[in-house]
């Protein structure tokens, strides 16, 4: 049905298969009847076919689509597409008037909208699903006020944070991927439908009518780019990317805080599995995964990008390798934002061990030189002095708290015995008042401010 | 200078040279110094230094600075990188008083704030770039009206298009690409500095009025975030994947376009190179290190992200990998940005050959099948139809214009010979006159859009 | 049943989804069997589980082999993966002997030696696949013989080679191919079975014995890399990604050459589609879908060496994501290994068009200033002589056979008519006589090489 | 001087730059006077020039040579790449005879040769790196002999292994590094020179000559695979991103094992840094730039296969790219391999800290069940009563060897107390006796292995 008369001999079996997208292009199938019967409804309002040839073809492919729903359709590779198996179906139930379905239009502007319209439903759950994500990094933030971490870098124990506050990075992020998303959405909500294999198309149509009946508020403004255009894919996978990088730099840290080591979280029964081996084991595995999914999803976006690079205009097969890559990161990151608010929601949160463990480290070590400059030392002596002071007490196991008042007077007399005891979790944090930092007060604007925002973007 | 008492023995030398930063973080210098600039000033406002202190520092900072600009400062590496260098450098003008910069800072925030001004810079360079760009594209798209050359899917001649309709295409992506950048512009236009090593900072710093210093036009909410947030380069990187893709697509045509094959073009012998050892040859180098150079682009882009991928937060040294990535681009944003308007504005259009081309080839055949339609053909019959025409001409190496009317009647007798003559490349480009069609009324609308666009965009 | 009991509560459902693989390496079921069986031959051996064990556990496994062979087991989701599947299925059949396979063994040495094998079988279809292919080339190289076309640099027309020369730098490509992979498979050919979770295991095993039964040469020697190596994946898609590249410079190729614009080939109907709009396009969609597959390959390599990078030791759920990357791209490999050797070998080579495009070029040049140069000029007077004259000649729209000795005699005074009329095609190729070079004599060499490797190589 | 007279007009000054490899490719002029210097003599030998030119030829080539080696030769921009610069330099120490090295060559094949002798060069260097690296690994297993950790799977300790095995997995890495560098050699060692622009050489030259004098083992078998192959880059840089994988799990586990909460290894002063703010800190900078430089390697593979990706024969312009990625991941490769070995060699590694971690676990878990079995339960009861023991313990904070007898006897009836006392670390080890395991036997066993393999690979 696909074969031009052109083509004298049937397609090879082999090439047939390697050729046909049915496979993964079914779930397409409502976007293509969508479009489809936009379509055909601006064709009988500009008078191009009868209000007849649209009934029937209404009626056909409503019962096309319910066919799909209820899975009584199976696609057929001889039928090569969805398009076409579509079309062939509806031939079938309605006769040739089906072909005038055909008039002005092309497959080159027909896929263009169908992934439009789904990348935009995609994009709305997504959405959603980023959303419950920001809800239950503040939930976090809130149930943990006032739990106190060693903020890390270089994964060395640095200074003193809340963990809301640790929660609420994440919460920052996962804004500005919120914010991302928005925006390709509106640069996304636009239609090809009209643009025909390339030129646009000599009959009298209303491009911006079946805009508008697909809820699509504009139209490309060039038929050229509409067919050739992938850029809404390519922008999209590497929202994607991007937006894996945070979960998997978050989930790195629910391993490494559910290790044995570290002891700072528990993640719950329903978030983990047991070793076939090992009795006492309890597998991070979800977050694991969300870790190495990020993996996948760089490389399907390298692979669009490499795809899509130095390529012709306007459409070349090529582009058929958009749809696999697209459904495999939009499936996985489905996935992924699923699973992480609940396994963050049942989190369990070891606060003995997190207050003994805050306790024995140096994380004050910044304040108490603070505490020396402004008694007068330069901040060069007094990062010196207190670097010295470290070595000695760790070598003697101990924690800054711990020291005796006449030990420090040997090895240290410029540091008053007071200034040490000064020192707790509780008085580092609340110093840090400025704007951005870990001080309760910021915190919990930080936690105002983002319930406003959950206010304000609540999804339909 | 930056080892600490905890760290008793020298870096090993090898390990200074593997870790050491200078040799590429040079380019920084002007932003760091801007940045220790507004830091000081905001810190004697507070009172947390002297009046004097900031004096000597604004001074000594201004001095570094120019040294810079004439080339009289070089890089050490016992100096680890260019914050040390400058605080070093700072040291020997004004002795130990320079210490008192560090007061409430961290290399993390510096850092951070340093690239943000860079990057920000970076931006409008490159905005001013692709303006240039887009300029070029609307100018040929003037000067190349009327020129209709075959529109390709599938590398296969398809449909007749104005190459000013073709142009414009490539106008869509880069105004996308711009609006893109944009948008990035103002998610980056915002200060890390305050932040300190992760936690903020315990003294009562303004962080707001060093932003504004800066000219940034706000603060991160969350100092975690601010010191552990790349999304910026890495978002800019996926912007110059995308951006290098639409380029190595108008690089692979350009290439293909000046080949002995088509001849549409000759690159001018400012933008081509010739051979060592074949006289004859005009090498297209520009565009093929255009095409070329996605490939790097694209990789940089991985590159990054892939050393993001599961890192802690807050700051890694891992991190220190994204300045020669994200240097790197921009140079070669710049390099490409800069030879290809040159490129377009000096191409020759060989019309001639163009009009030569366009009469042998079968792009009429849609429309030719559209005039069956209209006279009570179905879609397929008339596609079947014209197919079969379409193999018999060929066979007698004839286009559609050519056709004997005796032979006609023969091989295709509902084919009228007058509608073979109507289809000439002017009339079918005519008929495409729904929005984003190729018809001269669209495409003189598209310029005009674009030359609003070019208006409203004028670079400061 | 994958439930410790360390893990209370159930596991949740979406979790449960997530973390499954057994949709996807269900394909590994015969391997895991025969890994199963293995072992369980090997315990009884050792006497480390009865002879009746054994027997049940072996009619048993044949069973489930037999039941996934006809299609009548399904995947169970709650049996999270493959091999719990199997052993899940055993144990109805069984009952509780089933548990003693447990015994000296553990998912993560299984799995490592299951992906072994199916890897080692894949290495065998994919080598008698490139084997086709390199034959097909080689049988092309034959029946075109004396074709010659245009050799190209910067896809401009450069020196005449023989098209047979052509296609068989593809085959020295392919060799390499053929042995990379070769060297892969000798690597890739060792046991983990024995390595247990990661430490070895208590038991009286013999991981040698396994290994031999398995039809693998020999055995991991160090438990932790046993089950913590991914190598033989991630060089296997470096192998695929290299193969790729060179298809896709192919398949570059034959969309150019089956254009109108060159017209050098016409790629057979069995594997061309046509337009649904368009009746007179053959679509290039294999080589086109070919030269795109290249763009996912590469990028399943990049997203499993992302996945792995700073993975710790010994296993990680991460990992798991090895298994649809890997088996995406061996059905990719597949795939077009299958089709490229039926579309070359049903390619039809238009000898008249190429033999009308190879007189009207320049090609010449070289070998006239290499005349020039025998006669006494320098080669540097000579280069400027021909491309002066190429420049006059281009003016007039003629080739270097077509100049008329009076004219030639006002532009170039220093070239004799008569070296103009050497310059055949044939003359120039008949010239390249040393080694590599494209001489007929050389090119037949090539072929006779070849066709003693395909004799040497002959699939098994 | 690399104008054509086809080109009329000069180069634009940008285009000159962005075209311009001079300054990126200046590290390959020794390779290319080699070349040059092999070419010549050929030249000379076949009589195809003068003794006398090859004699004031290699007389100034060696110049040249010389000049760059003291640093007096500087790189001209408008001599494009460094066969240029080396020919004009040349032609100004010897005059117009420096044309005649033009015979019988072309900048395609030159830049190829170049690239084979560069590459085999760093392989031998890189090899030689490599094995200090596989020694350091050696070192330690030897030096740490004895010392018990807990193995991880899934950042969960599992089981009990013997610190050395676990250096040791990291050498059966670096020797499959290493033999598939030595097999690219091997692949790599052939010349490329004769093949001229592409199609050979009319000239009776004598490739195998010139690749005898260069030391190469074997010539290309087909002009145009040879001027248009760039696989011994490609698989070189998918050696080098296989390679960073490996060493950015070493990283990984530096990182983590240097962090307070796992405090098993220091690493040595000369391979940490401080911190500008927080003097307590000790980064383990050299190990998270090894790790993050993973992300950068692979990022070039990446750019380069996508570079290559669908290029047309035989030589365009985008190949040029190869350069900067190679060298960048060379010396990306020389530095990692440079400082690693080092930073192992001075590591310390914490016994005691390990000793007392080890026996806190329950590492012993797997070898409980064991005896369960053993003892005649089931492998699945075993499974979960041990499971089920482990939770009750870690209620209480108990390892195995502090269960009270009477506490055991009421929650797990089953266990004997003195099965418990049996799970030492030092016993578990021990029983993992078969090929691959973790005792002692084994591991010296592995140890004497390498050494042997060292002693044969000896870098010369």
């Amino acid at each position: 049905m696909a074969r031009s008369p052109r083509l004298a001999q049937g397609l090879d079996r082999n090439a047939a298969h390697f050729t046909a997208s049915v496979f993964f292009d079914w779930r397409l199938l409502p976007y293509d009847i969508a479009g489809s019967m936009a379509h055909i409804t601006m064709l009988a309002e500009q008078n191009i076919v009868t209000q007849e040839a649209k009934e029937q073809i209404l009626a056909g492919l409503e019962q096309v689509r319910q066919e799909w729903e209820q899975g009584t359709l199976t696609p057929r590779v001889e039928w090569e597409d969805v398009h076409m198996n579509v079309e062939g179906r509806l031939g079938e139930i309605i006769g040739p008037i089906s072909g005038v379905l055909h008039t002005a239009r092309s497959r080159n502007d027909q896929v263009a909208v169908d992934m439009h319209l789904y990348m935009l439903d995609v994009a709305e759950r997504l959405k959603s699903l980023l959303y419950a994500y920001i809800k239950a990094l503040t939930d976090r933030a809130e149930q943990d006020f006032g739990v106190i971490i060693p903020g890390y870098t270089h994964m060395q124990a640095a200074q003193p944070i809340l963990l809301s506050h640790h929660w609420l990075a994440y919460k920052s992020m996962a804004i500005r991927d919120f914010e991302r998303l928005q925006q390709w959405q509106q640069r996304t909500n636009l239609s090809p439908l009209g643009a025909g294999a390339l030129s646009g198309t000599p009959y009298p149509t209303d491009p911006a009518r079946t805009a508008s009946l697909l809820g699509l508020s504009s139209v490309y403004d060039n038929s050229v780019d509409a067919v050739s255009d992938r850029d809404f894919l390519l922008e999209f996978l590497a929202w994607a990317a991007i937006t894996m990088v945070h979960l998997s730099r978050l989930a790195e840290e629910l391993v490494l805080w559910s290790s044995v080591e570290f002891g700072y979280v528990r993640i719950s029964d329903a978030y983990s599995t047991g070793s076939s081996i090992m009795p006492q084991k309890r597998n991070p595995d979800v977050a694991e995964l969300t870790r190495g999914k990020a993996g996948r999803v760089i490389g399907r976006l390298q692979g669009l990008l490499t795809t899509m690079k130095g390529l012709p205009l306007a459409y070349d097969s090529d582009m058929q390798e958009d749809k696999e890559a697209v459904f495999d990161v939009v499936d996985t990151m489905d996935g992924v934002l699923t699973v992480v608010p609940g396994m963050l929601n049942t989190l369990e949160v070891n606060r003995e061990r997190i207050a003994r463990r805050i306790g024995q480290d140096y994380t004050a070590a910044t304040d108490l030189a603070d505490i020396l400059v402004q008694n007068g030392m330069t901040f060069r002596e007094a990062h010196h002095l207190v670097g010295m002071l470290v070595t000695e007490l760790e070598k003697h196991g101990k924690g800054f708290g711990d020291a005796d008042p006449d030990w420090l007077h040997t090895v240290a007399p410029k540091i008053q015995p007071e200034w040490l005891r000064m020192l707790t979790p509780e008085r580092l944090v609340a110093k840090r008042l400025q704007p951005m930092g870990t001080a309760p007060e910021r915190v919990t604007e930080q936690i105002q401010a983002t319930r406003r925002w959950l206010a304000e973007h609540q999804p339909v």
